[in-house]
């Protein structure tokens, strides 16, 4: 039983089947095919917004070239210090973006406590000579801790974020598990709460290898066309990409993967909130379950072969500390996970 | 009837069965999948030699990656001037180099002479300080004009390179035409003739988004990891390019694909041969053709509604030049181009 | 009376003296110069090793090269949250190492606590793929805030840096005033402590523009030619930085201006200790005093024409806070510092 | 007797009372003292118009810093292809853009043909994905060459650049010497003829390292301070190089300079002019000659000790090639070039 990541899934049916479905014929290349087309007027109704939509194939590159795209190479980036960007992509937005610095912030369950952000930005002083430049605000929704922001929260970091002009991004590798969660719409979660430039994430929702750079003011996104080529992230049969993303977003398919994902991992965060072997670390508002096992459960997990990671302690909510012999472990559900693997899971942790 | 390029097709039906034979079950992510370790294997028989792998979604990462590996900063690559890396993406070598020199040389049917190299090294002082460092010299094979180097040019090109220290790069996008033309091993066109890193290219033989970054000597491939990972290039789902891989390599059904666009392209250029109309820029030694083409050829085309680029006079042959209402055309077979619509092609021209 | 920084001096007698006696007739240009050569024989006596060295017109451009050549773009600097490296170079040390990562530690007095080294490295694997490489450690000696580390604390911090490898810098903006008061040779402060390279302050020391980039193991330094060079610190009449450090490093005087200065601070923290209204926030070891001053001496100040510097309460002591009112200041020595000014200033602060 | 080059020279008497005068008291630091803002007044005087002024050190910061001003990382600078900014900064633009391309074109007398701009233009279509984009045009006056561009020839220039919106920087490391013989005004040379970004130069000109990037249009100057800053080009003493800007502009001394070694590169050429056994390769019209010499001149002037450099042939004008044992001499003259020497090197040539 595999709850390492979301990512150890393939593609769910739908998109292979748009995949085969797009593989006819020939297509004009770099992008400029029918399937892309499609999925950049998708994204237009999904958000009911005008946008500028960019695909590419990694989570890493939609956030490098959209942090690239909002912050000069002396510009700061202000984010959490346990965020994918901060800590799991080897520098990749420093790459793109020409030596630009990421602010790691602290706060419970990843989510930065917007007075912080007015506090950080307090310690630059606005157009100083010495110091970097804040120019971007990058919240992570879910967060690597699956928790969410609520609109308020979205909206208070906007505030925070605004009077000195910072853009703000957001890491929507987990948007649709976040999404269903709130039960909002798009455009409540993003333009409407402040957001500028959104990572929209296909692959763990479903795709294979499928993300989306999404400005919401295609003003600012002239040049992104060629961050992306001198990125290799322009492919030539750019139907790939539009594909999966038909695939993915027709009639909801997206919103209904994401549903299945969170609903696993809602049924084993019941069987943790009943175990005497384990406490959630943080609430499970995703598709992720994150709880502080004890030893004993740790080697029953082990024997039965339960695949999942250990995590991070440096976000536990304050107050919240381990025992001795105690991990947090984290347990990812995925579009693809099966009801049945949950379930005996939940059997082990409550037993 | 389009031949604008060979990148217009989709993936191969091998190719579309190994993705659908791998979407099943988890996988490893980044790259550490059964079907990456597979494709790795693979490359290592194919080229008879230990090699390290790296597989990425486009050829210009794949390109721009290959190049930074084997070039400092303060470095220079000698290329010809009509390459791909120097003319058609966008500036990548030199943003994932950190700024490296592309030198372009020119030369007939965008093939390097050996001599250019050796002339334009002595510009370059060893050593010196205020001159970027010649450290690399990339060739394309087949090249853009769709002609091939020889072993014995390849080995020619080394010799010129070697006694300054240069690595050879080989930008393999169209690696399988060449070699099917050459009739040789993948080993005698690569590390026997010198060539110390390959770009080699599955996309434009038939997969939908796949290319390896091959070194031939492993230990010096050390810091690619990051440097992958860092550009956005290391897929979570890395089992997407490996099954590819395997659709393509399996059974020699890469260099099949290359032997049907080879053909089709001999077809046209039979034809060209034969019209009074048109002649050849460059002999056909791939799987593109580049007829001259005469105005009233070039009306009649359109009318019947033949989709071809207009191509770059630059390298055309000491001594060949261009009638007035002539253009050079570049017409490029895959493997999927049909018989049928090349015969009528060659019908319009031989006309 | 200006105590805001010893960068608002000029340069000293000596060093005008040397420039004057350097400025007659014709030499090789490029740091090929005999005072450039004079000051990389110095610097090897001064230091009882074979080095090379760098001369550059700034600290900013000596600890971004100095750091740039330890440092692989995906490699991480550990170094403290306020160091100059971090806060107050706008991002140079990422600009030339073309993207590493500078990750902050905390540390009271702007020291770095060697068990931070090593329970921060712990968070990063060794050769993991999606995180920075941790490949130096960056000290000042003296701290920003005028505190110094002693040679068991550099060797403690040598020892927790060691086992990953990571190569140790020390910024030396303000190396002899930390040397004068440590008392022990320049060897020692360095290369026996585990020091790798070494930014040598010329500037603030009493000089006009004059920075040392200086390996002790030459072997390491053979690429810094080309980085100096394309950074554009290679200056043609290379003479003029030779001649700065033949006027400082002559008959010890760089010492003697470096005695004088920290006397002038020590001179100052000495009526500190005695004022009713004011406290040292970090011991005096160094150049500068940064005396916690309570609202009625900063009223007298003011009055009195006195300039200082604010300053950041990060890195207070435990324990040590603000009453309401109260600020930290900062009152840095130079060379030129007049012993009466000081006198006025401590009589001020002691009524 | 050495002509190898004008950076051979020190700092002009002037330039040294200058600096003298400016080694009193404190002054604020970083550019904002008060000889930093006279040099800045100045410049406005000189060029009759609003400019925004960056002082630094060396001439290949001035250039790079400029280029990065003007042009994208994916953004192409057309430039002579013997030019200083292609040919001999080790690749400092391609560092301070991130990553920009230099174009290098050619043209005899390393001057740039404006058709030639028109023609490479064509090569590259507005907007094109997959080129770079050429946004800049960098000239030299005087050229390394030793020619100079006539107000007509920059205004021709200007106009073939202008239709695509390419920026036009002018390398003016020799400025003073263009300009006095050119006789016109500085603003002629520069903002009335089409110029919008100068590297001025001070060094060669008669100071130690003082170079300064002068906007025409202030408004497009508003970041290259936190480039200068990153680029550790930002003095803390400042008032270093803005008091040899004192020295060098007050009075018209820099004119006097220039004109002075203007004259002595006259006397030389003169002295080729009659000889027998050397011929100018190109027009003498600053401070440089290059004369073809003959194999037994060569020999004469070693023995005599005399110091030159030998040059390139790439830009010799079409029709003049060299008899076997000719080469190329570079003779360069500076403020401090000695009559008397110029009369023994004239009287050995017309031997």
């Amino acid at each position: 039983m595999n709850f390492i990541s979301d990512n150890t899934a393939g593609a769910s049916p739908n998109v292979m089947a748009a995949i085969a479905a797009a593989n006819d014929g020939t297509a004009s290349a770099y992008g400029t095919d029918l399937w892309t087309q499609g999925a950049e007027r998708r994204f237009a109704e999904i958000f009911e917004h005008e946008v500028a939509v960019f695909l590419v194939t990694s989570g890493t590159a939609a956030n490098a070239l959209a942090l690239a795209s909002i912050t000069r190479p002396w510009g700061a980036v202000l984010t959490h210090e346990e965020s994918h960007v901060a800590d799991d992509e080897c520098g990749a937005p420093e790459f793109f973006s020409d030596g630009a610095k990421l602010i790691g912030l602290p706060g419970a369950g990843n989510k930065i406590p917007p007075d912080l952000v007015t506090r950080t930005l307090a310690r630059f002083r606005e157009g100083a000579l010495h110091q970097v430049q804040p120019q971007a605000l990058s919240i992570t929704q879910a967060t690597e801790c699956g928790t969410i922001y609520s609109l308020d929260e979205i909206g208070a970091l906007k505030a925070a974020a605004a009077p000195r002009g910072l853009a703000v991004h957001m890491d929507g590798a987990r948007f649709a598990n976040a999404l269903v969660t709130l039960g909002c719409s798009p455009a409540e979660m993003t333009w409407k709460a402040g957001v500028d430039v959104l990572s929209f994430g296909g692959t763990k929702n479903g795709a294979w290898a499928a993300e989306a750079v999404i400005f919401f003011d295609p003003a600012k996104a002239g040049e992104l066309k060629w961050r992306r080529k001198r990125a290799g992230q322009t492919l030539s049969k750019g139907r790939l990409i539009g594909a999966q993303f038909d695939g993915l977003l027709a009639d909801g398919h997206w919103l209904d993967l994401a549903r299945h994902a969170n609903a696993m991992a809602a049924r084993l965060a019941s069987a943790v909130d009943k175990s005497s072997e384990a406490r959630l670390a943080w609430p499970c508002q995703a598709n992720a379950v994150f709880p502080i096992l004890s030893a004993a459960l740790q080697t029953r997990l082990k024997e039965a072969g339960v695949g999942y990671l250990p995590w991070s302690e440096r976000s536990l909510p304050e107050g919240v500390t381990l025992a001795e012999g105690e991990v947090v472990g984290r347990f990812v559900m995925s579009f693809s996970t099966q009801e049945a693997q949950v379930e005996r899971l939940a059997a082990l942790i409550e037993a």
